[in-house]
């Protein structure tokens, strides 16, 4: 299913050569002033081609309100946001069709889907869609004044000299992982439950959801396995729930508790690298050497906060709802 | 919600020093043939008190069919099972109440529900929920023939000799972390989907609703971020999806590929340490002096995977439901 | 599935014959004091055997509360309630198995489940587990505080004289249908939305949901299709939404507004007359005459109302949780 | 929410005088051949202005698929279809906005939205969304095969004679009610469950999910409370369910039995009826006189049969799904 949230839903839809990509905002709150300027930056920063490592594609990336606002505010229904396809080379990918991209969703959708799929550009698994998902949590974070919510890269192939480790890719003419770091701050306490509802476990579940993502870890995370209890057990020293340390990144039992929320997020080399490869080609049933063309991300980390940013923000603003923290009309 | 899964779906409820733990599973196709016995392997290895490090608190963990099966197969209908608590011994809870323990949800659960929550044994918190769900695998697993899930500790305390790792907290009388790998074989391919259903974020979303995990990783996972592009994709090499390497750890795209399904999980150390704490009394407002009293596990990843199989069973069980691969009568 | 509800979620099992019928409620706010007793009156209600033309068998129907309250206060977490089985005469249905009776879902049950459904006493179809129903819905109706829910039979077998109704029943020998009216006062205006979560479209799902409803009509319902527009208007008279007349019965949009709130079912004669029927044999693949044994009900409708208002108090207990009217915490 | 069905699962949104109506269809099987030209027949039948008492508003009504179709068929990705708004007059509302019209949502919208909805034309509560419904409809059509689903307006303003019941209509100057049968035919045995998930159950709930629908009855319904049960009970005669009679309808403890599917619906007469009326004036807080001006059906009953044929397509689809009598992928 292509729909997440409980309260405040979002649908996504398209496909990145197809007309549109899309999605669609349930449960949103009426009374919001809304106008595509505040998802105007969000949205510039998941634009690639600004700096060194990202696809030169360059979309507009403009957001049409189909639905759901009026008078330039939200009417309490349903708010689907449109951003058309424009700059296409889909003859890219044609020519690509025989030999099913390793690292790629080609030989999986095909086995799924039966050849029904639209490969072009990834179609419907295209990162594109991710452009929806920053949109609708531009309105999550209107709705959640007085929360910070921050990604950043801090790692590149294993460098945290960002710079270096892009650059030893470039050199290699490869593509390269990283790993992004997400803070959280301004948080109410009492947020999620144990078992199915956790924060953990809604986090984790959705930003599994972001193309490219091998890992997630809260806290100190894998690091914990390696640590003793009185180590790890973070003190609590004040009334209001603060610790003396954070290694459990804010989420104790599966609930806020008011500290800063941390999480961090290990992501895949990009798939297409510019290095040669050998892989199957169907058509000859032959393990071949290619190559890749078309227009891509050398290290997809870098392209990756902002959608981060904006799976927490639509995790986040659910769970607010739930517990009854943001009305049902702003006013 | 208590609840998880889409249409093999299960519902958790009960408390540590309640009545009982229990489970309802509602899905469950009609004519297979169940009987505790076929559930009692792997609630004998979910108990504790068996090995070194694990808590001496042994309930008999028999469950209990209270409806959906009847002349010894299931129904069709919800099959609930439950765990009378008998084991009992509240008064260590009682005395400690004043203290929130670190890393316990003492805190939170108090934050959230006001007090009126279960606190003792951790209540609806506590691991002994896991029973219902290690009895509901069970029957995800009979209805899974040819399918492998094995999950096994592969590290204690940043030791790979796990006798050795545990030996360590031993003398520290300490508490001490865990990786859990988990590995999947006979698996089709074509379970799951891009984004929100990807196969990727529901394992991750119910890994995360067992107590104590604290990161997940897929194929290589976190060593993803250090790699080039080229090193870490997958040579496809046989036309049924079997690639060269595995280093997507049998998912693509969301999607399993038909290779081998390949998790590991991070766990604390756990919380309820021998080892003398400082925290605060809510009674005083002082930050004090305490021990923890109580049975517990010195290193709860020792228990942790027949619980990661487990959930694994039931993800997966619903994923072959979704795609017709298991018939509405079992005959 | 077996469930129902968005926050105030209730999962009914058990079988008539069986073990148990029970019930689980999540999404309970914590902290409301909850006892047997206050779901007696009910449950006392909904017993058969009290007066002529309902069943002679007898439960004791006691409300064993196997989770979620502590203290004699709701927890927040899931409440479970098993009512045990002792009054049962199964050879009763045993002998009837080889002609499925009209009317009831005897030869469904038997085609979808393959046979491996439990046949006694109607299993799962039973209308038993309303009992788990109504018991969830006195812990609703103590939610809503304020809240008058009124159900009561107006018709039995076309007579308003309830009492003639009922004994032309009885001196027909045979088993009779009814009207049942529900009438709640004091709702909120602004539970429910236009299209697919309108209080009607929930309130008709669930009641649907009790056996041998057979139609729902709201406000002036059926009648409505008879008149013209100008006389089934409810003029507006008041700031508050108050109108002259009730024609929407307190529904307009999907949304109620403020009014009181009507509607009514039909209710199917019971399928189990005393009157001999001519049926197929299955074993013999003739159709023969036979006459059903057993206890039973010669006019269900009668024991209807206290379960068409559970139904009634779970939806509206939803849906106030839902517009953020009733806290997550009781105090 | 504005989102309906467990596999094949539709998302409707959009205003009437907004910039679009649409629906999203999510769980669509892919290789499904598809076309507007597959829907046309259909969104030509829902569309007003072709008989005496329909409303004279045209639009074009052209299905614009914005994802999920490549190459003419069905991907297996959400299916996005937009209907653009054209022939839009809202200047007719905004005069009419200080009176909450009678029957209709002005005034509960007002309430519950706090005067941030879309009241143009009824905004989001507009029977224009239902081109969108009917669209997804007829992909639910093409999906089964030999099965053949129904609707007609049975009666107007009481009368079986319809020409006779319109011009009563037309000739007091107002609007009509009217009954709507639904028959199908084709069906297989074994659709749906007792309790939540009944045939009747989801059926109802869509039903009133579609404007001015005040009762919902299946098989021989209201009568059938007014009858014995050796009457109604109908006998069952062959092997494959088929039975002498039909007063359940298709419908027995929630599930298909192989007979004709039947149920009946209620229609209220237009709210907008060209009557003078009284009701409350918002800005003066005084009862006044008024008419209502804009393009109106005077027998909106006239308009129900295809979206009644639509929404049951969408439930039977979504049933038959659940049953795995739909595959994954169409060849």
């Amino acid at each position: 299913m292509n729909s997440f949230g409980q309260i405040f839903r979002v649908s996504i839809f398209g496909e990145s050569h197809g007309e549109c990509v899309g999605i669609t905002i349930d449960g949103c709150p009426a009374g919001l002033s809304l106008s595509p300027e505040d998802l105007a930056a969000d949205l510039e920063r998941r634009k690639g081609g600004k700096h060194k490592g990202t696809t030169p594609r360059q979309e507009e990336d403009f957001p049409i309100f189909k639905s759901g606002v009026f008078n330039g505010k939200t009417t309490g229904f349903p708010i689907t946001i449109l951003f058309e396809n424009k700059n296409i080379r889909s003859e890219d990918y044609t020519k690509q069709r025989s030999i099913p991209r390793p690292g790629h969703a080609d030989w999986v959708a095909h086995q799924k889907f039966g050849g029904f799929e639209d490969y072009r550009g990834g179609g419907h698994f295209s990162a594109r869609l991710t452009a929806g998902i920053v949109a609708a949590a531009g309105i999550a974070k209107k709705l959640m004044k007085g929360l910070n919510i921050h990604a950043e890269v801090i790692e590149i192939g294993g460098n945290k000299d960002l710079e270096k480790g892009l650059q030893n890719a470039i050199d290699a003419k490869d593509s390269v992982g990283g790993i992004v770091e997400c803070r959280v701050n301004g948080l109410p306490a009492g947020l999620g439950e144990p078992w199915f509802n956790s924060v953990e476990s809604v986090l984790a579940h959705i930003v599994f959801a972001i193309p490219a993502v091998r890992g997630i870890e809260f806290g100190t995370g894998f690091a914990a396995a390696k640590m003793f209890g009185s180590e790890h057990n973070d003190a609590i020293m004040e009334m209001d729930g603060r610790t003396k340390t954070n290694h459990a990144g804010g989420v104790v039992g599966g609930i806020t508790n008011g500290n800063e929320l941390v999480f961090r997020l290990a992501i895949k080399p990009t798939s297409s690298t510019p290095k040669e490869q050998k892989s199957l080609n169907w058509d000859t049933e032959q393990v071949e050497k290619f190559s890749i063309k078309g227009r891509h991300d050398l290290c997809v980390a870098l392209r990756a906060p902002v959608i981060v940013e904006a799976v927490t923000a639509l995790v986040l603003c659910d769970f607010m709802m739930l517990e009854q923290k943001i009305p049902r009309i702003i006013e």
